[in-house]
């Protein structure tokens, strides 16, 4: 069984363009607001905290699949529940859907990675999901 | 044989993330300015006049999926490749990608609906492919 | 006795920049939120029943003054204090508070219309503050 | 006499909010990408060069005080005019102006610092001007 957590979004006159309805990358601007918020309702401790213990400095998309379903506009209250699908060795498999009260507005599902800076260079390089973390959403689930 | 576009984007500061990447919302940001610059350089006209002869108030998703490949930061220019790789009776289907030089950065696939708003109340509704579009796009093709 | 409604703001990773700490333009896209919800707490109906009874398509700004005072990250929570300090005919002042519990993150006083469409062309024109939208703010503050 | 780079932005449909204009938060990511391109314009190296040299991590805002004049929306050019006014000891005050063909948009002054990273703890500092970088500048502006 999946631990689901909820994010909660009001949806605002400036995240609408001029057809009157959210601007689709506003939706990846909340999916990743939701991201982080279901790893703190898990108890993983602050960003800042798990890139001085463990070096995360993010955890950026490998890919990300998206169904826009219906439009949504300002005055809008967005429920994104958010879960984690799959643990793999280097990534994880996370997935959403984004309602106003039962109407389904759109279906995502990504693969992310738990990121490092390189130390030979810029860029950033794929971790090993850290086994503390995974242990913390999967004792999370179990309670759940 | 399908006419690419190429949109430049130059990535800036507040683009980028505490990572020190570009933050992913930003992308599809520019894959969308991207999309409406294919159907430019077709010569179709600004979306105001489209809006005023045809109805249509936008070409919203239907779905989408990217694969990231590389991290892009600031200081950056890429170059988003764009061209319609089918086109269908009520929607289609708008390819991209983004590169810096020769390095692919991102691949993306999406299907786009032209939309008009609701007669029976809010929301959009999608229209059947406008033959003008469609022409114009694919007569820049057969030159291309 | 000025009424002062209250916007509350989480701050996501995605809202700050590479120095860790919120991107300005960002704080702008707030206080456009904390200015619709006074409102809203007035009782002022949501803006697209003003758009169909009033004209009203915004309240764009006439002009903006803002001071950073201290820079806020991810994981803050900050409360958006926001009051209208002045009607005036045609136009109106607004101001506002931004703090992380005791601390004041920026104070920003800015002058807005409420606009209409233009009816001689594209663009948008001021028009008088409606009585009844500054009548519902002053029986609101006057029971505050 | 001073310097003025010219800093160019094309008004994307996602830009604008359903009033059909530009969202003014939008003009502030404008703002601060023209602030940079300024010191780019006078030879000073990319932000990872003097973040690694002088321990700078951004130029945020002290305050910034904003005049719209005019309305702007999707397809326009924007020319964006920006100087240095004047060299502080620990700040500098930059000015901008957003023209559309002679039309002026908006007129705004800043006042930013040059900052460093805390040692005792998190969040950020004022650094003196750093020489090299105002020698640059004026240096450029002697030849201009």
């Amino acid at each position: 069984m999946s631990h689901t957590a909820v994010y909660t979004v009001n949806v605002e006159f400036g995240d609408c363009d001029p057809a009157g309805i959210v601007w689709f990358p506003n939706f990846f601007r909340w999916l990743d607001a939701a991201s982080r918020h279901y790893f703190i309702t898990c108890g993983v401790p602050r960003w800042e905290t798990t890139r001085d213990s463990l070096g995360i400095i993010g955890t950026p998309l490998v890919n990300t699949q998206t169904r826009f379903v219906q439009s949504a506009t300002y005055g809008d209250t967005l429920a994104i529940h958010v879960s984690v699908r799959e643990w793999r060795r280097k990534s994880f498999v996370q997935t959403y859907e984004v309602r106003r009260g039962e109407a389904l507005i759109l279906a995502c599902e990504e693969v992310r990675v738990f990121a490092a800076q390189r130390e030979d260079g810029p860029g950033i390089r794929a971790l090993p999901v850290p086994s503390e973390i995974r242990a913390l959403c999967e004792n999370f689930e179990a309670l759940a």
